[in-house]
């Protein structure tokens, strides 16, 4: 493969006899340039394969025209819907989108948002890594003036947009679901309580269980990692073994609480006579596991809808007064044959 | 938000009273500097937010340390586990990835291919959307000599790195297993045509019904758009509704296999009894679904590894002589409850 230079404007500038400055005019549409030149020297550019200086022409106008996006894990069916929200409304607006996974891990967060600031996007939507604890990383970005969108998992702390759901009634609903099936002594697989989400879901159960004077038996929140299959299964196993096993189970997420049915059927238990089942997030997984699995909606296309408006809205912001601007969505309860018919 | 200013060489220069030139080339750890001073700016740029002006530094040696990956769909486990792949090889050799999706539509993916050559990514990794016939958008690239490594879904006619399986073969196999099973009257979900992957299953699909002295019926033969859970469903209602419904199908992912077992049972047949089905990829579904789906295994985590290594291995290849260089990989029935015993 023979490697041809990089085409300049001074080539560009050479081929059609105009000065540089001409052809820079030009291609930025200036009104001193007629429409016939313009064309002209567009055409020729695309023709012989120039790009623009992107660095140049992002740091004056900041319009890079893409939106990074730095999620956990891309092999969450949340995750892929709310990416094609994002992508969904950035296209309409003529912006592209590129994509990074943390695989929940703070150094791969720090490391990718890098990467994405360095290739100069104009804005930058974030789910947060489970371990992520300090977010220096992301000063790089505001302090250029770039917008970012915490989605879902969000920092408490950071000054920005977010946009999130109201993951404690959430967790108090679908744990007051449970209670309403009959069932009085509910375990609750939990996530990362470093995460609002995970917490926030938790104290719903907690609050619920109050409510209803059930006891708070800590022996049956199990603390999860990832909430991945593996980690359902284990906790499962660890809860059907106990000298009496609880008889529901509220998970964070649907990976685990799919785990947490198949091991229960293959351990002889009924699902939901001895063991009631609830995840969260309405994974396709759901409706497919048998039985089909309780769980809560989440708004994931409409979170992703949101969180790229706020980066295409943002130019045309007063950017000084903005500190934070939180959107909060709703959920429900969506019960399938993996919970109790409510009493 | 108040936007400081992009901080440059010549802002190091001043803080630290050295020349832009010592400050560039203690950046650049050149020999003439010594340690001390290249270790003092270091820990000043890094204090003052400065970043090296990548477009420069990339065209001069080309090593933006970042691999574009373009695929159709995040959505689909054997993307990414493939990606999952890529990453893993390209962070030990201390390489980012950015990526981005088709959703199968040849459009987007020229769009993406662009953003991702703005980005100055340091090789790419494509699998091909479902529609893609020309292939103009990946000259830019191979004009500046950056590697390509085109996995899975491969043009038949542009030169480059290609990582496939064996598709043909994979087909044969996977129509055998049914046969072996006692299935005579065998209907095929097929992929688009225009991509190798879909092409070369259906032809082993076909040989192995001739060879078996089984008759190729048309009729059985349903075309798909992308292989949806939804294409999935109406194809499978069409086929059992056939005055002679077939007593297999061989499809061509598991998403639409899942999606017939469910719509068979829907529809009073047993699988495998009524109707064995075979799938392909082995997603984690294929063990969820009841009965759970035999199906062929794809080896993406490899496939990824084998891609990455190829585009880190470039800068040291000879370029001249390399036209085309094509890794081919094996893959096995998994046989589940969804077919037959074998006869």
């Amino acid at each position: 493969m023979e490697v041809k230079k990089e085409v300049t404007i001074y080539d560009l500038a050479k081929t059609l006899n105009y000065s540089p400055s001409t052809i820079s005019r030009a291609l930025n549409n200036h009104k001193s340039i007629s429409k016939k030149t313009i064309k002209l020297v567009k055409e020729t550019a695309e023709k012989v394969g120039y790009r623009p200086n992107n660095l140049a022409a992002g740091l004056r106008n900041n319009k890079s025209k893409t939106i990074g996006i730095l999620v956990p894990h891309l092999n969450r069916p949340f995750v892929s819907t709310l990416i094609s929200g994002i992508e969904e409304s950035a296209r309409k607006a003529g912006y592209n989108v590129l994509i990074s996974q943390s695989y929940d891990e703070a150094e791969i967060e720090i490391a990718n948002a890098r990467t994405l600031y360095d290739s100069r996007v104009s804005g930058l939507i974030v789910s947060l890594a489970m371990q992520t604890e300090l977010y220096d990383h992301f000063k790089q970005f505001t302090d250029q003036g770039i917008p970012i969108v915490f989605v879902d998992r969000v920092p408490k702390t950071y000054n920005s947009y977010k946009v999130i759901i109201d993951n404690y009634t959430a967790g108090y609903k679908a744990t007051k679901h449970l209670i309403q099936g009959g069932c009085k002594r509910i375990a609750h697989f939990a996530g990362s309580q470093h995460r609002n989400v995970y917490e926030d879901r938790k104290k719903g159960y907690v609050d619920a269980l109050k409510e209803h004077n059930l006891p708070i038996d800590e022996s049956l929140i199990i603390p999860f990692k990832t909430l991945s299959f593996e980690e359902g299964e284990k906790a499962t196993k660890k809860l059907l073994k106990m000298e009496q096993p609880p008889d529901a189970i509220f998970s964070a997420n649907d990976t685990a609480a799919v785990s947490a049915i198949l091991c229960a059927k293959k351990m002889g238990f009924s699902v939901p006579e001895d063991l009631a089942i609830i995840g969260f997030n309405d994974d396709p997984i759901s409706k497919i596991v048998e039985p089909a699995l309780s769980t809560i909606s989440h708004p994931a296309l409409k979170m992703g809808k949101i969180s790229a408006k706020r980066i295409l809205e943002h130019e045309q912001k007063e950017q000084d007064d903005l500190l934070t601007e939180v959107s909060v969505l709703n959920t429900e309860v969506i019960a399938r044959a993996s919970t109790r018919p409510i009493n």
